[in-house]
């Protein structure tokens, strides 16, 4: 159900347009355990990885970040990579380098090609994100625009809203995580995300966190979220289920509903 | 997720409150077919079945309908039954019964306890509905009233105010199944389902039909439905999916969310 709608690198659809796409996320803090984690997350035949750089101790040093996002790509085994600093105000890992220190090491890493996408927050100062952007278009790569609440999960029509201000704001990709803190929040989330879907003409990412959102983990793709981040060595969010366990619900989706 | 909110026998909690509850329709024709179809659902391990009555060639006469379904019991090791005549208004075989010899048949089986759970539709005569309860009363049976819309998904006010008139009857257990036309309609269904969890004090059956609906027969545990009716020898209702993928998305579930 989400054809043309899902991640596209080169006028090529990923895994010919299937969905859920799945992606582990990379969260070691040295290089030798990123790279054994990519080793891990290739083998279980996932559909493209995430380095969540603000996990990697080498941070504050270009040259690392940009040899190790080298090494990544030559041993995942042609998986698209996302290069992602998820900032401390939106979940992340605290980090030694100022918003200008991050937007350098973001420039620096689309200058040489470090990834294909590159996930930078809706909230961060709008001249970062259009640097960030222009960089990303410069490269022939893409950005992708993220919102994050640990809290809580805004009306469907506040979702809306971001998911459209990130499109606006020219990303061509647009990611939403928020936390249930009911079920009827997860439906919250999954309304936003089927509208955004109808709406917008940039493929959507959307999860529901925590054990109560897990299931909209699983059968997001229905609803219009084009990919699901599964556990890898450990969990880069709250709720994140096995790769396996999102093939197997993926495969019987698609033999109930073909989504 | 649903302690408190899932079919109960005598006291007891069906497979230990577990949902959903995996249930097998039985759609033969004649006693061999139905027995055959029997014993083919216990060795996939569902948690009930449901006789589909109307089914039956035998439907006119009570006494085979009464061996059957004693034959059923006792082939179904344990497991609880549903005895149900769809009408052909909510989607169910045409039959040559008059809607008076119905309310017939459905006495006869009850006063045998030729069932656990007897499913009544809420559109039938307020009169006949009436009976039907007095009578499950009088076995210490249940009341399973239901709605079907095999034409579209009626808003999320209008199912909560189905699933409302029904527990106002003096139904035991309420069931909705709608056929969506968009995946919109699908939410809307899980919308209600999840508020009627929420205000009644019944438990609560639900499911979007058709294979835009078949992601609502997988997780719809996790807002509130207590039941999926998974295919059995054939389908008995647009969109059902195999017991043992039911069974795999419920393992997965459990582990990441603790439904």
């Amino acid at each position: 159900m989400n054809a043309g709608k899902s991640l596209v690198i080169n006028g090529q659809a990923l895994a010919n347009g299937r969905t859920p796409l799945i992606c582990v996320p990379l969260v070691g803090r040295e290089e030798a355990e990123v790279l054994a984690e990519v080793a891990a997350a290739v083998a279980k035949g996932p559909d493209l990885l995430e380095w969540r750089v603000d996990f990697f101790a080498g941070l504050a040093e270009t040259a690392r970040v940009i040899a190790l996002a080298q090494a990544i790509r030559r041993a995942a085994a042609g998986l698209p990579l996302i290069f992602t600093r998820r900032s401390t105000r939106e979940g992340g890992e605290p980090i030694a380098l100022s918003e200008a220190q991050v937007l350098e090491l973001y420039l620096s890493v689309i200058a040489v090609d470090g990834a294909d996408f590159y996930d930078y927050e809706l909230s961060s100062p709008p001249a970062d994100f259009q640097a960030v952007r222009a960089a990303v278009q410069g490269r022939g790569a893409q950005l992708l625009a993220s919102y994050h609440n640990f809290q809580q999960t805004p009306s469907a029509d506040e979702l809306l809203g971001k998911f459209r201000a990130m499109a606006d704001a020219g990303a061509d990709v647009v990611k939403i995580a928020v936390m249930p803190q009911t079920a009827a929040d997860v439906l919250t989330l999954l309304t936003a995300t089927l509208a955004a879907r109808q709406q917008l003409n940039v493929p959507v990412i959307s999860m529901s966190m925590g054990p109560l959102g897990a299931v909209s983990r699983l059968v997001g793709a229905a609803f219009g979220s084009c990919v699901s981040f599964a556990v890898g060595a450990k969990a880069s969010a709250p709720g994140q289920v096995p790769v396996a366990d999102l093939q197997a619900v993926r495969e019987i989706l698609q033999r109930a509903a073909a989504i």
